[in-house]
């Protein structure tokens, strides 16, 4: 064991950052709970689902005004001037407690997928890009999206990129289609970092940029929103996006021609983690409902909950869990000790292994519930939903799995 | 291997139900195909979701007297008088063509929950009953549902039934609540089987009585319906019902007090045999599906279905489909040559082997599709929440595992 | 459904074959149980573990001249004129009974894999062959083998065989290595079919040939037993065998040089159907020993029957391995109807499907065994070993896979 | 997240450890290593399996010798007078090394289950029973067994103890069966520790005791080896033991009547940890042979790791086997910061959780060796047979799968 090795081990939270995830706790409970219900209520009865209501806005806005005052803000920018200098590790405790409400992210600016489009813009943006997207985006004011995954290609396979964007009078003019684009339904949105090829010639690797479009440029049009399992999650939104000769600036370009996969590098790693720190609080809450209803529903003459394989059930969900949530403390960890790139095989295997057995554990505790475990009457459909894209989203499973698998080969020089 | 035994291995359909089929065949490509799309179409601009526009029973009631003509009416029952007598075989291999329109089987008077009302009503019913009931469903002309599982007990265990019907001057007045209760949201729906506990201080099965409520009787409200996976199936619908004081005369019970039980047994059969049939069907779309997209997807320089554990996930489904084909194809051979009570243990074989499988099965092709799986664009998310339910209607797959686990305990006396 | 498609599905056992089945039963129940507990008895105190002991083949002679007199001989040979002409569907039902006692197989003269030989002699054989080698296996005078694996090449890849035949001065002449050659331990043990490279130049299916090699040829050296999970089962032995320039007459040839693979289609298809018969015996015998356990061994105050996921771990078991029999038998009467080459993706079907499943349900039987389950008290750890190599013998299950998927893809013609 | 919960997060090695582990390792490089292919050679010309070869024991005292004037002796004993006192955590690390090689554990004094037995005479032993028996242990003079499972009942249910100790005149007089004892052939072995039934009134927790028994008492019958799949480990032995009025001075039991429960928490911890760190070296060598096989074996012109699932089952072992380790990491962490009765719920996790998963990954390791890797060519048959019966001893997977869903369901107030 070398001494990054034992580094690698220590997955407890660090002193410093107790406080904030204490702050954030109370933050929660005294700002973000109270108002939760009351959002969602204004939900249902809104004439336009792709609008918010504007009682709605006031609510968020309120929670956020607090959370910016008690200095709760931005923090999910690791190691940079502009955040709380969070590691990683200690961000993914908070970000655990962050998924238990689903407000919780926006009230500190802390949500996806304006996170990682910050994270970027911070690393590589130029000034004017920092003035003119990433100050407002750090003040909350404006929303924005990542325009990658494509109808037309398989995505497992990120070098199939076809949206293409060519030089023409100092403008690139863009051309393709997008789908599943998260928060480019919400009418705050107002910026996209869209992936594109813009050197077909280059090597594999090399043809591809990513480019900065405002959403309301000529030519973009947000056909629709892409629904999962019969879900559209309006106004945030899923959204497919036809790009018509939308042309921007030259200088809208992040980084240089030809660097977009070098980017991805940036914003992918923090994202994962997040995202797996939030399915196992899924997870969490599944096996929650599942012990609760296992516990007092009755048949046969005792609760289910001692029926049969209910209760080994019960236990396999908890240990997957656990050994779930050190693995994604590790690759956080890794990512702080190691680096992005050297953590990318720490966070593949997060990846690959957390929402599918976070969709197991959901569809578990559906059949647990009976017919009610289908129903509008509990939640479980809708995380199974959000959990069974996450198999799809950013890499498929297949594709993480490979990067595991290449990995050890290597490590036998089997590659 | 005894004579019986040796049946029960001639799954092949008989001569004489041959022609049958291919007329069945012959009546979905010319009157049941062409009319799908346009019936379809129009479910979506409905104001009142759960009304019929008027075309689509125009279209619906010319195929269904295109199929009186042909003599292509009412064959689910087998042996009966009233029916062309197909035996559980013959029929699941019918079932299996029906499966592939979602309007085939109504066009033939052979949708669910009617058959299995129907085929009650046509054992155990009364002339009285039979002439007010059974006739107009058997002409076509009213539709019915089947009032069983409810929000407030297990359903795994039968017994746990807890509406109540009371006795009084010669009327049964019921009280409880019933969910998921399939077709009871179609206009056209007029009369509901309700299963009641009448006798509760009866033995445990003895307590059952099943008991016959026209919709509109006062005191049945039909709350809302239930969702499965964000789907509510509009407007046939699976519908919330609470009884409240509703009262019916006392010869609407069928069969008599406490035998509810026993006329389960008549009815779940079949049904289960079809259900199993229609989901055979969903595996092989499923699976032609994943062949298909997983052979015109290219992603690494190949198509997908060459990449990784592809090409085994789709032979692993292929065996697993003929398995279920056959085990169901047995379990309606035992229905006929064993009867309803005896095939008992073959029928929750195939419950609990199918719908678990065909989840499977269309989960993989989820996969294979890359996000486009979970949208709109294709059927599977729909297949797979129809699938789903099934794994908890009709017994979950816990009760059906207990039935053959026991059966196979007795054979060495070990229950 | 074509008509031969109804035929495939008609998987009773021939009105003719039922007779043959019953002397059969009655022959091990008769001539073949009275003798193996002796039989066995007499395995453990031999001082040469590779020999018979003079009592076990005196014991094996009398059963087998009492089934020769009662015409229970040779029967596997489907419509050969030396064989009693079974089909392979009645074969089938009759290697199951088969499967049940260990010397049942030896004692009607049909054991594998003299009956892969005598079949591959029986058609392809010149009229030399026939009499040389044919006749005394037919007479049950001598035993036989097949040696196709090799340890140095992936055997998973037919192509891949390396042991070199080169034609010099009318001879043979045979250099290489190869192992788990099932039978060549058995003294009695006279001719061995081996699988080898003739025609380097040649397009990859047409490089190989099947020569007959006498076992006391010179240069033949049966070096040692290979085990599997630390058994060798000698005397009849899985040996590794060096051929160090053995040679024999050019006439020794079976059909033409470059043929190999031509032949291997006669022999396959019959060989994988009854050993995934004797499979799924295995698996009923290990459902007989788990179902057994645990209806009487307590823990916690109840059968182990009732705790936990047993039951359902039960039920599990009996609906796999009632599937199976169904594909299996299914299998063996696509031989029938479509010939051995049609059929091969049903035979493959099976082959991939049931050694996995049966080694599943014998774990399954170790662990309610608790300890004892892995004890010399219990068939199972031995029943698991011998089901364990299935999986990697006649081809690795991803073989079997990798057919039935191309099929399946070639359907939609995506392969 | 708690103090003690964030304890439980800091996984990492302590500093004072670091040192003893690379002495371990140059202990084993330099001692241990250069002995070990003498010492199992020597195992195979034998004339009593049962009986150590003069020079293996040679051997195994140099080594002894060595480690002991290094002061690398006994650390196993966390936090006692007589130990190094190391942290289980640490152990755990220095376990995984001593897991690399069969005869390590030895000279260091540190082999089960010796540990188990020193640790609880240490903990609970007299003054007198320590002179007699735990000196000579602690000095590597002796070797010891601890005798608890039995055939007749179910072992998952550690009540059902049925040897009978009985006290008469000042002795206590022993009738009973026990089996799997493991080390108890080995000729140097010389006292148990025997679990017996003392108080037959008492409360179910209160009826056993623990008793020490020289293995040389009068009525004691060692009659054979327990085999798991075929291997019986001799000499070292799983014995079957025949306890035929067997009579021990009064004084030799542990602690007193009725706590031979109490004991067993004593002891069950850290065995089971230390048994579960040394499964994770067996599934990292499963996994290293599976990828060096998987990279230099070809078929169909290409590596087999780059055929079907392949790449995918190694990423998935790569991914269970971190998971595992953190897990057993933080079982081991848990019994430091909350003592072995509060840890009990982490270690029940592991010890359901590594030996599962590790046998699977010893199964696909197999697979992919092809028919080499049930051979005597591989140690992996030897391997899973040793992870399989882990899934027994110690209680089987269902008792600890029970004790972490009791756990659960306690949370949630349930149980």
């Amino acid at each position: 064991m070398s001494e990054s090795d034992q580094e690698l081990f220590n997955l407890a939270m660090s002193e410093d950052a107790q406080p904030l995830m204490y702050a954030v706790k109370k933050h929660i409970t005294e700002n973000v709970d109270p108002i939760t219900d009351e959002f969602f209520e204004l939900d249902k009865g809104k004439e336009d689902r792709w609008a918010w209501h504007p009682r709605q806005l006031e609510l968020l806005d309120g929670a956020k005004a607090k959370a910016k005052e008690s200095g709760l803000w931005n923090f999910f920018l690791p190691n940079a001037e502009t955040g709380e200098g969070l590691t990683n590790l200690d961000y993914a405790y908070i970000a655990a407690e962050l998924g238990k409400n689903p407000l919780a992210s926006e009230t500190l600016n802390c949500s996806a997928p304006d996170t990682g489009n910050m994270e970027v813009l911070e690393r590589v943006g130029t000034k004017a890009q920092k003035d003119k997207w990433l100050k407002p985006l750090l003040n909350g004011e404006i929303r924005s999206a990542y325009a990658m995954t494509e109808p037309g290609v398989a995505s497992s396979d990120a070098k199939n990129v076809s949206t293409q964007a060519v030089l023409e009078n100092g403008e690139w003019v863009i051309n393709g289609e997008k789908y599943y684009i998260s928060g480019a339904g919400d009418p705050r949105c107002k910026i996209m970092i869209v992936m594109v090829k813009t050197s077909p010639d280059a090597p594999s690797s090399r043809q591809q940029s990513q480019i900065l479009v405002p959403i309301d440029t000529p030519g973009v049009d947000v056909v629709e929103g892409m629904q999962f399992f019969g879900e559209d999650g309006a106004p945030h939104g899923h959204m497919r996006i036809i790009f018509d000769n939308v042309r921007v600036p030259e200088e809208n370009i992040l980084l240089g021609e030809g660097r977009g996969f070098e980017i991805s590098q940036v914003r992918l790693g923090p994202g994962r983690i997040h995202h797996c720190m939030r399915s196992i609080g899924q997870g969490e809450k599944a096996l929650e409902l599942m012990v609760k209803r296992a516990g007092s529903r009755e048949a046969f003459g005792k609760p289910i909950l001692k029926l049969g394989k209910n209760l080994e059930v019960i236990a396999r969900a908890r240990i997957e869990i656990d050994a779930m949530r050190l693995m994604v403390l590790q690759a956080a960890k890794a990512m702080d000790v190691l680096g992005n790139r050297e953590a990318r095989v720490y966070v593949s295997a997060v990846k690959a292994m957390v929402p599918e057995k976070v969709c197991q554990i959901i569809d578990q505790a559906i059949q647990i519930h009976g017919a009610t475990g289908v129903s509008q009457w509990t939640p479980l459909p809708s995380m199974y939903a959000t959990q069974r894209i996450l198999r799809l989203a950013d890499g498929p499973d297949e594709v993480h799995h490979m990067v595991v698998g290449r990995a050890e080969a290597q490590k036998h020089e089997c590659w």
